[in-house]
């Protein structure tokens, strides 16, 4: 996402208390009780919390979304962005990288960092949208077990999820081979045409559909009538990682796992470089894929394919499996895995490795 | 520790890159090797790591340090502050919190915000003080097992780090009951004490001692010829949780135990509520305490009691012991716990709950 330029802000208000005015203690009181979920063997309120690991090890992985890097306050085309799909994002990316594993969230640590001036209503909706995402993504033996509270000038959050592999061996980058062939489960690109709608002129405000669309996940998205752009906006606001198919992946038998949140074009050569192969992707099948992204495309005047290739933050599974094998039901092949040193090719064509770089200059 | 006031900047450069010149994967390459230690089941590179727990649960907890908040770039008195002791203090705390349930350190995995302005240098120093504070303090099973590089307009890092009971009850705040001894191991107010010499005008510039006290921890302090303001301005930059004192607290029957990082003020009544119980310290006790701060004191016309009764930071141990038990080596005793609803009174006198809060205007 590109920086937007500008000082950093705080949330609008809705009239009610900052985090400054009720302190560190009271802040805690009106969140702690919207992140209570599965219970961990010991919760917040000690130095430490306690998680059961009955596999004998654990996975771990930690993420931080900082404001104008990872989120915003307020989309650069004006529409409100809100603590509820900050809380969900934060979830849903450290879940995601526990699931590419093939590993089953347990617990996650979040640690926030709050300008004083930041509104008690904005972190109760990023508690609500954190807790809807273990929620409404499946982790259901996922306990909120701590976290820690802090001022900076900024606004950031860093969570850690712990996973555990259920005594399945862990699915890493580094085991596919020649000739294994290459899926993925989730969209590819709706995330990146999400956002691209967000920060245009496209009309997005407009009646409610009473289609049910944003339930159960929390309050309603900024979009207009059109059914097929609301679900893009979603994939950008809430993302859904497939958390039951890291697992059955493992399962099956994947030679090589990893999450797609920095696009194809970035994260493909980072799985090939780990395994030691080159992966030749078929332009076909993402070409399917690009015609799902077609109303965005046709809105924006856009090369939706683009977005497949390029686009982050999808938080779907990339995944090899031995040719041999069947690949598990919600997984699309779309290309295959050759001998070589960690080239992505597209229809026989280098792909520029294009992507998400935290301190590249956009 | 009081805000800064004044804009977010940049540490000094000493000429060589930036991290955002060098990248995320630049920097990445600079820092990994610095980290390596323990080994875990899998280290840094994939979408998470994995770290053994042999006791069939673990121990976790997170916290951040926030440029301007908990750290500074350069001391108010103009002194510059290193990488090497935001790294060390980000690695203490989170250790020390581990400690405090009786639990030995098992995994780190750290989350580092940087300005692209960032010298290179700074970050390699961060690591170079995370690794010597693991080694220095003892953490030897502890495993740097991953972490997230990401771009924001101030530094901040963000540690979670857990930990393995081995077999023992975790120690919890709550335990404590009236007439047990409350007893602590490790310095009272020498971390504030320390903070007030470094932010004060007293002259800290001198030549270095050749005592060896600043090896084989890192650079050398900025500290004049007299030992012992060097040790307390030591104690603030880099402090030594007792990690050895936890485990064996909790073999010798600890009732209740948490680390002392925001005073004795703040940090008793947490313990004292949560067990039900009022705290009698003893003054006596207290007044042994302030004496090793006597030569700050007198540097800087403070009370040294003032420090050991609020002074944040010390990470060492505060930790209760039933009357009939022997209290371990290491632990003073400095009062007991009397019939109560969580007050902490001092010589018979209620103490003003005065101390570190994140959100409070100072």
């Amino acid at each position: 996402m590109a920086e937007a330029g500008r000082g950093p802000g705080s949330p609008r208000g809705n009239g009610g208390p900052t985090v400054g005015a009720l302190g560190e203690a009271g802040v805690l009181a009106r969140i702690l009780p919207r992140l209570a979920g599965a219970p961990a063997l010991l919760g917040p309120g000690d130095d430490a919390a306690l998680v059961a690991a009955p596999d004998g090890c654990f996975a771990i992985t930690v993420d931080t979304l900082v404001q104008d890097q990872d989120f915003r306050l307020e989309w650069a085309s004006g529409h409100p962005a809100s603590g509820f799909d900050v809380g969900w994002k934060a979830a849903a990316q450290n879940l995601s990288d526990v699931n590419a594993m093939g590993a089953v969230a347990t617990s996650a640590v979040i640690s926030l960092t709050l300008p004083a001036a930041t509104p008690v209503s904005w972190v109760e909706d990023f508690a609500d949208g954190f807790a809807a995402a273990v929620r409404g993504l499946g982790a259901h033996r996922c306990a909120v077990a701590g976290g820690d509270l802090g001022r900076g000038r900024e606004i950031s959050a860093t969570t850690a999820v712990t996973g555990d592999l259920e005594g399945r061996a862990p699915v890493l980058r580094s085991g596919a081979r020649p000739g294994d062939a290459v899926a993925v489960c989730g969209r590819l690109g709706a995330a990146a045409a999400g956002l691209a709608l967000l920060e245009s002129s496209v009309a997005l405000d407009g009646p409610d559909l009473p289609d049910g669309l944003d339930l159960p996940d929390g309050p309603d998205l900024p979009v207009g009538p059109d059914a097929a752009l609301r679900e893009l906006v979603r994939a950008q606001c809430r993302p859904h990682p497939p958390l039951d198919a890291g697992p059955r992946a493992a399962a099956a038998g994947a030679t090589a796992m990893m999450d797609l949140s920095d696009g194809l074009a970035r994260d493909v050569p980072r799985l090939a470089r780990a395994s030691g192969v080159d992966v030749e992707l078929d332009p076909a099948a993402l070409e399917t894929a690009a015609r799902r992204l077609a109303p965005a495309a046709e809105a924006l005047g856009a090369d939706p394919l683009e977005w497949v290739v390029t686009g982050g933050e999808d938080f779907g599974l990339l995944a090899c499996f031995d040719a041999a094998a069947t690949v598990p039901d919600g997984f699309a092949v779309i290309g295959s895995c050759v001998a070589g040193t960690g080239t992505l090719r597209l229809g026989g064509r280098p792909v520029l490795e294009a992507g998400w770089d935290h301190f590249e200059e956009s």
